[in-house]
Order: structure tokens, then sequence, then C-alpha cells
């Protein structure tokens, strides 16, 4: 619901935040610089990580992860819209995104906005720049997507990515619901589409996919949303060598992709989780037939990444951008999106690859830590996925998923298995269980061994002495 | 296979492993005891903990596991069995038990024995009392179950738990492969059946269910198992009654069920996880049919546990027993046994029931630990389990499980729906996922971030000063 009292008070609330934070004795000098880097792996459970640890390292195998100095796990809380005290046992990364980027819990699909009441709910970015820090998110998915928007935007809907998304008569996906967008139009004293705010915003660095998404005429404007963000001071970069030679030190935008980046690893040509085959025979009795296995596979590149940018290069220049500014410090969100949005789609080699591409993404972010010392490093994710890594059975057993399994051959010669069985739609769904949470040393005494999700909020925020 | 040369040489590792600890400089004092108790929860993953403290504590709640002072990862580690440098993906409860209890990597099925070439791997227990400390072992399962047995006796496969299960022409379940027994068989030159191992040993506490397999005379013998535990000097108690009163100092041999125990709390009206029912004009169309889910329910006490000796009860009088020897401390393992054998059979709140049972163990432990400051607490998994927290289809959501969902309510009155969808098959497969590890505060800086199974074997005995 829209209630105008509380609604679109964010400008009060930045003002109110820039007093707090100006007459707030901060733990550091006022020239020592402290950064937060916060790479989240969109349903990077256990699962994901075991399963791309066999065959991105082998079973006896680490990732850098593995070798981070704290590991802790990150309690995931969501409520029912309609009745806030009621808890929700599964998230999405629109509601767990606004917990890491509010340390709020809200409801599912909610861009930093509250469950029921609807009021915008001020973002660590937005208190970090405030702060006189500067701020960036980076994505594979669109910039747009729930989380990055959750950052550095305020919607009711996830849904509500663009000018043409947020109109009942545009021409929208069938899963898109225009009509819960009407309180955040302009034309209804709203702050429009995510897309609209980021251009208007005043994030300093904002790079991942999601072109289309600003292609639309701004609401209340002749103009396009990519017009609208270089009126409003951005540089916009489309491809990796624009990136990597940008000198600009003014606002950057990066639109590297239509919509979500193309995964970099795909299944042996484009093959995803199948379903098993039983015999007609094995339907009357296991001992009469038998079941067939789908055939294993490698994983192999995925054609449709030739050419892209990739989140290390987004992060190295992110970082870069970031780092040489003269200010507080940075406060920098990094999201590999399709270990997530591969799952959805039973392509395990798709969320493998991704995974991959955070571990590059934190060797950038380890590497600028080794010499600032003052940069605290977070991983984590947003919430579980399907995918399972199950026995693969051997010659003579029956025994097969109800869903889809992907059997995939690893570099040590061995069949990893992984079963899709959350639902018979087209998309998997996300699973309720804790994540893991990773930090560098500067976590020390900051990360205890267990958090909810909305106290990572608190633990970066009061790493950049943003909150007494 | 049997190698003559290398096999049954536990005695004399054991003479070895008394030298060795003789010598060696130990971390204590002399007259400062030391305690390790390892809590295992048989699949207890981070599914399973998040589902048991929804139900138990509520969303916002927090278990006794949450709280303890460290928590890292376990990584499990399984070989074939014909090369044993090949990997294997997921483990069984029989090669991760050994993990733990003798820190060697081994193949599935086995217990304390090596991959391939079938040598007896010595476990910290035998270690541990070699060394002159008192040992013991707790679980809901039988007594001679994988992960109680891996740490007393040593066996090529985990079905030779008793002399007639060794037996070809022996009266067994289809799934026992009593074929393979047979280099363990006495008459072979072998130690015997887990049964017998355990009757025949020197461990001071070994309680749980199992009884049925102590009843067959032993291999080579006319008296039974039981006889032979009590010509060996084992006290043997039946009940809790019997156990909590029992004032001997010497060996206690408690086997309080048949088999293993049964759990403490069921579905509603002795309900499990419940195939989806779509409607059969759903299955031409989504549009045109609909899906009846399993009906939700509560969890409620089993009546079959009724005078059930409590795993909280076993810790209790094993800690009593083992704490007042006059020797250098203990080793203690408790197994809460059924969050995993639940989990296969898609009882979800049997495995929360068993989850609560653990949380007991663990205040029990931590009683102690409190007035014992010596005393390593950790608690783990063996490995991962089917059971995944899902979405709650609302009202108008089609998507349902290809596999088995119970929809439990909540004393918080919420819906959690809880997925069994790794097998068509009646018993749910285990998962290769990492596991959680807890420790206590005596875990400082000798439990890291992440470890290997096998790890948790050094840590424990190196806190023991059992291995220089």
């Amino acid at each position: 619901m829209f209630i105008p009292a509380i609604k679109h008070t964010l400008q009060g609330a930045l003002s109110v935040a820039v007093l707090m934070v100006s007459s707030a004795s901060f733990v550091q000098a006022a020239d020592e610089k402290r950064n937060v880097i916060l790479i989240i792996g969109d349903g990077m459970d256990d699962q994901q990580i075991t399963i791309a640890r066999n065959y991105l390292k082998g079973a006896n195998g680490r990732l850098l992860l593995d070798a981070m100095a704290l590991r802790s796990t990150s309690h995931i809380l969501t409520v029912e819209d309609a009745v806030s005290s009621s808890p929700v046992y599964v998230a999405d990364s629109a509601n767990s995104a606004t917990s890491m980027a509010t340390g709020q819990i809200t409801s599912i699909g909610r861009i930093a906005t509250s469950a029921g009441e609807d009021k915008d709910i001020i973002t660590i970015a937005e208190l970090a720049k405030a702060a006189g820090f500067s701020t960036g998110v980076v994505s594979s998915a669109s910039v747009t997507d729930a989380t990055p928007a959750s950052f550095i935007a305020h919607v009711i809907s996830r849904d509500c990515e663009n000018p043409t998304r947020m109109s009942v008569a545009g021409d929208n996906p069938s899963w898109v619901n225009a009509e819960l967008c009407k309180t955040d139009r302009v034309d209804n004293g709203g702050a429009g589409s995510i897309a609209q705010q980021i251009a208007l915003g005043s994030t300093d660095v904002v790079l991942g996919g999601g072109m289309k998404h600003f292609q639309p005429r701004g609401a209340d404007s002749d103009k396009t949303l990519l017009k609208m963000a270089q009126d409003n001071g951005y540089q916009l970069v489309t491809n990796a060598a624009e990136l990597m030679s940008n000198k600009s030190s003014g606002k950057l935008l990066g639109l590297f992709s239509e919509h979500t980046m193309p995964t970099r690893l795909r299944g042996e040509d484009g093959r995803i989780a199948e379903r098993p085959l039983p015999s007609l025979l094995y339907n009357i009795s296991s001992d009469l037939g038998s079941v067939v296995l789908p055939e294993s596979m490698r994983c192999e590149e995925n054609p449709d990444y030739a050419g892209m940018t990739s989140i290390k290069q987004m992060t190295d220049a992110a970082i870069k951008h970031l780092s040489t500014k003269a200010d507080r410090g940075f406060f920098l969100m990094v999201e590999s999106a399709s270990i997530d949005k591969a799952s959805h789609k039973r392509n395990a080699c798709g969320s493998i690859g991704e995974l991959a591409q955070l571990e590059e993404a934190l060797a950038s972010a380890q590497k600028f830590a080794a010499d600032h010392p003052n940069t605290l490093i977070l991983v984590t994710a947003d919430h579980g996925q399907a995918a399972q890594l199950i026995p693969n059975p051997k010659a003579g057993q029956a025994f097969y998923t109800p869903g889809h399994i992907a059997r995939i051959t690893t570099p040590e010669g061995q069949i990893m298995a992984i079963n899709y069985a959350t639902t018979e739609a087209h998309s998997e769904k996300h699973t309720g269980t804790n994540v893991p949470l990773f930090a560098n040393i500067e976590g020390q005494g900051r990360v205890p061994s267990m958090v909810t999700q909305p106290e990572i909020f608190n633990i970066m925020s009061a790493y950049l002495g943003l909150i007494p």
C-alpha cells in the first residue's frame, strides 16, 4: 500500500543520516580510508560450493573461499507482507538482498522497502555515500535485477525494472505484475522504475547487464533512460575494452549485455539436467525393466559468452575507479548472479562457471586488500538453491531421481550426479537453508559464528563507521 | 581382499601406539585430565538444522548449536575401493565415521578398514584407551551400526553386524551381503562380527540400541554375545532406570532396544511426506486442472518412543561413568542417528525430534565442560541428507515437487514445506555437501575455518596428546 506520509522520505532520511554521521565519532581517523567489498553468490549454498569445488579443483582441492580466514553462517529471515510478524521460511533474492543492504527483514519481491507499510529503507550504499564514501555495484545480472537494485533503489516489487514494466499496457512478460508497481510510478508521485532511479542516482559505479532496461524513454520524459543517465553525469561503457581503457573519474555506468549476461560455461552441446527414462516394463516391476540415466557430460565454454565482460574485469574496474577517489573509502557490492539463475534452469555447468567467476572476483578483492588492509571482504549467498549432489548410480543400481539429473564428468575422471527436483514447473525453487558467510581477517572480532542476514548490514555499517 | 600379512595387525599397532604415546611429551601435565566429546548428528546438514530451528525455536530463534563459539565446515572425502585414489562424491555413514575415527579416507561401507588393502586402521578410541584414557560410544542406532562401530571395531563392511549377518546361510535381510564378510569371520582368522568385537573389546561405555545383534551365539562359541560381553567384564543394563541407578565402575554395556531406537517425534498420525496429486485434467494442461498437495500436519510424540532411554540420559550416564575414573580423561562419541534414518524414510518430524535430542546431549556436554574446562566439544554431521526446505505454494500457485513433500505446521503457525526427491526408490539418498562443524571455546586455535573430515581425527588426537 502507498502511504504518502511515510513513503518517499528517503531525502529526509538521508539528511538525518548525514547529520548523524557527521556528528558521530568514527572508529577510524579521518585520514584513514576504510573499504567494504561484499561479494554475493546468488544461490551459492554449500551444495553449490561443494559441486564447484569438485569440478574446478577436484575432491581434494581448495577454493579461495575455503581458505578465507573466517567462516560463519547467515540465517535468512523473510516475513509475510500482510502480517509482517509472520515468518516465511524461504526467501527470494529481493527480500534477502534488502536484508543485507538495509538491516531490515522484509517480504518477498521487495526492493529496499518495508513489508506492509511500503516505506523506503535507507541502504548501506546510500548511508555510505552520504557519509563521504564512494559506492559501487557490479552484477552479472541486469543492474536492475533484485540483488543490485536492493542496494541502490526502492520499489515495491522487483518486477518494476523499467518504465514499460510499470505500465499495465506495456509489452511485458506474463510474470510481470505491472499493477503492483503503480505506487512507485512517477505520475503517482513515486520515484519511478529501478532503471530510472539508477539513471538519476548518485552511485559512483554501476556495472552489469540490462541495457534493455535503459532503452525505454524515462517516465515523464522525452529522453531515454540512457540519455537521462548521461545527463546526470554518467559515462557509459558497453564493452570490456571501453571499461578497461576508461580514464574518467566521474560516475560510470557499464551495461555489457541486453539482460542477464550469458554464463561462461554450459553443459556439452548446451545440455542441462535431464529426466531418467524408466522403460515401460520397469514401470510394471523394477525386476523386468531398466532405467536409462542421462549420458554423462563435460562442461564446455558457452559460445554465447564469447566477448562478454567478466565479473573479474568489472570488479577490477570498479575497485580501481572507487579506490582512486579522494574520499573516506568505498562500499562495493559484487554479485555473481547466475549461480542461481543457471540452477533455476537445471544448468549445473552454468552454475559451476559462475562460481569460478566469483572466485576470480574474490581474488581481485583479496589482491586489493593485501595492499589496503583496512578492507573488509565478506562473501555470502542470499539463499539456498535446488541443486543437490547425490550418489551416481553404479551399474545394476536402479534408483533414480523423480526430477532431473545432470551427470557431469569431472576433470579427475569421475562422475558427479547433480539432482534438480524441487518442482515439476520449468524453474527450480530456492531453498530455506542457512548459507555460508566468509570474511577476510578484518572480520575477526566483527563476524560471530552465526549471524542473521540483516546483521550483515550492521557489520558492514559499523566497519565503515556509519552507525555509532 | 584379505591380505593376511597386513590384516589383523591391530594388536601390534596398539603396542606401537602405547610406546609412542608413552614416550611422547604431552601437551598437558600428567595430573591434568583432558576430555573430548564428539557429537555426530547423522545426516545433520544445514537444511536439517534450519528445518529443526524453525520448528523447535521459531524462525527468529536460536539452537544451542547456533550459539557455539566456533563454526567451521567439514569437507567429506570418499574413495573407490578398487582404485583408492579415485574420489567418490557422496559418502555413507561407515566411510565418513571412519574418517573421523581414524583420520584416513576409505571407501563406502567400510568400518575402520582401509580401501582396497582392507587393513585395520587404529581408531581414536583405541589410541586413547592405550594411552590411559577412558572411552565410550553412545548412539540412538544399534551400537553395531556404522557410526559407533567405526570407532570400536574393524570390518570390511557395515553389514557384518553379528554372526548371523556374516553367514551366507543366515536368515538375513536381502540387503545384507554376507559373502563380503568372509574375510572377517573367526573361522577365517578374522576378529568376527561388529557385535563380537564389541563384546570382547575394552571400550568402557557402550550405550545404544541393537540388543538383537548380541543375542546370537558368538562365532566359535557356545555362548551368546551378551554372555561373552558379561564374561569380558561388561555390566549389562537394558532400560533407563537401570542405567541411571548403575553404580558399577566397571565396563558398561547398555542395550535399550532391539535395533534402532524409535524416534521421539513423528508426523500427525504417523504421516510422513507424501506425493502431490495432480488431477487428470491437470496432466493435460495446468490451466484445466489442479494439484492437491498433502494436508499440512503438526509433529506429535511417537507412541513407540514411550519408555525409551533418551540420548540425553545415555550421554549423562556415559559422562558420569567416564569422568569419575582415575585416568587421564576420556574420549566419548555420541551419535543422534535418526536425523538421517528418518530422512531416508521421508519422516520430517522424526528428524526434527532427533535434532532436539542432539541439542539435549549437547547441553549435557556443555554442562560438564563448564565445570571441566579441559573438555573439547565438537559437533558435526557425517554427510548431507535429502531433505530440502522449499517454498510452501500459496493458493493459486501450481508448482509442485516431483518427489514427496511434508507440509509441517510450525508452533508459530506457519507452514514449512520439506521436499524429499532424490530417488523413486523407498529410501532417500545422502548428499555430498560439506557439513557444519561446531566447537566450543576449546576449539579456538585448533579448529580452522574449514577441515577435511579426516582432520577431525587429528584435532581430537592432538587435543588428547595422542599424536606428537
